[in-house]
């Protein structure tokens, strides 16, 4: 385990071929962006290498994959982007888990097993990271890297709106467009468009909505009944985080998911600055400041009561 | 009237004291933005200046205001800022209309009377001009005024979101932010936060979701009765028109809305496209390509035939 420089990443890279880059379980903008951007630049560059998604490709995103065909090769060397710690790996943790050559991350928590480790905190999105990686690199910055970029700059910050946005978020956003990016596209399929199927998940959970602490802490829940009954997919399940924490006055905002192993994935949003990843690490979770998940084991009436006790513990 | 360059608007402002700065009427983010941005970098030049807003400044944005104060003074000049047409300076018109020295907007379809004019339409929101305009006077850059100018872009641009968004609107954010603004705070304000009796409304809202034309129009609409029954003022109503084009497969999302006086307020939100302004001119109104308004008079259903078989006629 050693922790290097970009710069030093950048080499590594250049110095290597036959790559596996990884992402973590429930893959979302981000660590396909970092995946998809840094494949395309490294074949740009004439190198072997292959996205290895944990799950599925969610529908939303095939569009990273357009120009994307697996490549035939035994891989040398390995790669995680996005990805906080190795039980984040899901199905690829068996394989891969003490594998790793090269992590590249922005959670602060990072907890990966890798030879060598570049973390940088401050970034809004792992995609900040590859964009100076893929610079430093010298290679072409395509229409589909820079699609991949944006991707994730733009979903992890909620297009630009959440804290964690930085003046280097904005500047690598005009970078990207100035470069040719379907950003107007991109856009509109990740912020502007609800499936039905969408609009009926978010009214059910709108029924669901509890206040408690006074209003500052909203709870919100989702069972696989619900699901089930709306022929939801992971699709429709997406963004419903965001909702609690919207509410005015509302200090933690928090989303119970029930999944098919019997527990809870819960995801924990915060206003002024109350620490969600604090909250979330009585949970074994962990995460950002303002945004962070943990599992709980049980039914929906105790980890919701879990819940609630530790929100007025906080606040 | 004298078009003239940027250069030429900060040799004016420099030039002259005792401004009068009007905003257009219902002002918006971008409006209020420009008017403050600009008083604030004129009054640090030691100069006086008052913002003339068009109607009352909405509470949501009185933190534009926080350090302002009206001078007591007789006015010499008097610029325009994001104002289009005389007819949008309402009640402001009679007294100013033909006294206005610099008109700085970001309308193509500007046809102020000004003596001096600078429009830019490749500007998402006309608070990119006053940016490059304030630099340009080698005013200094307040924590007040980039509030404001943050304020303008990232409200024309729905947290750049927007077709509208380009690399120019995200390298001045970049820049303002980098000099000490409140960004997320003011995004907090202006996209993050629902009042309960919003989310009541828009749940409501949803009840009334209709499709047509196969799934290509999606109508909704608001009463005086539900409008009366949850206590929703303006604000509560504010954001509605967005919904029904966010639905999947949506070309055509229209909004009605039932006023005092017997008619229905109608929003036209389009994709792909569809003339929005062509769709609103059929019942005398208009707008941009993708977000127009109209007024019809009559009865819920009525309006609601009208309004569909003029959809029918289109897609």
């Amino acid at each position: 385990m050693k922790k290097i420089t970009l710069s030093e990443a950048s080499k590594l890279l250049l110095n290597n071929d036959k790559f596996h880059i990884l992402t973590h379980r429930y893959p979302d903008g981000d660590t396909l962006g970092c995946a998809f951007a840094l494949c395309y630049a490294l074949r740009g560059m004439g190198k072997k290498a292959n996205v290895i998604i944990s799950g599925n490709l969610p529908s939303k995103f095939t569009y990273l994959a357009k120009n994307y065909s697996e490549q035939d090769f035994s891989y040398e060397y390995v790669v995680s982007v996005d990805i906080a710690a190795p039980s984040l790996l899901g199905e690829l943790q068996e394989e891969y888990e003490n594998k790793i050559d090269l992590c590249l991350d922005h959670h602060g928590s990072n907890s990966m097993k890798a030879k060598n480790i570049f973390v940088d905190a401050s970034c809004a999105a792992a995609c900040e990271i590859i964009y100076v990686l893929i610079k430093e690199m010298r290679a072409k910055f395509t229409r589909d890297i820079t699609n991949a970029i944006y991707t994730g700059i733009s979903t992890d910050t909620g297009c630009f709106c959440y804290t964690n946005t930085t003046a280097q978020t904005h500047r690598i956003a005009a970078d990207i467009i100035s470069l040719g990016c379907d950003f107007t596209e991109i856009n509109r399929i990740n912020f502007e468009t609800k499936t039905r199927a969408k609009i009926k998940m978010e009214r059910m959970v709108y029924d669901t909505m509890e206040f408690y602490c006074g209003g500052k802490c909203a709870i919100i829940y989702t069972t696989l009944a619900m699901q089930k009954a709306l022929c939801a997919g992971d699709d429709e399940m997406e963004g419903l985080a965001s909702i609690p924490r919207q509410v005015e006055g509302v200090k933690i905002g928090i989303t119970m998911r029930e999944k098919e192993d019997g527990t809870f994935k819960v995801s924990v949003r915060t206003n002024d600055g109350i620490n969600a990843s604090d909250f979330c690490a009585r949970f074994g979770g962990g995460g950002h400041v303002a945004a962070s998940g943990c599992s709980i084991k049980g039914d929906l009436k105790t980890v919701k009561y879990m819940l609630i006790r530790a929100a007025e513990e906080v606040l």
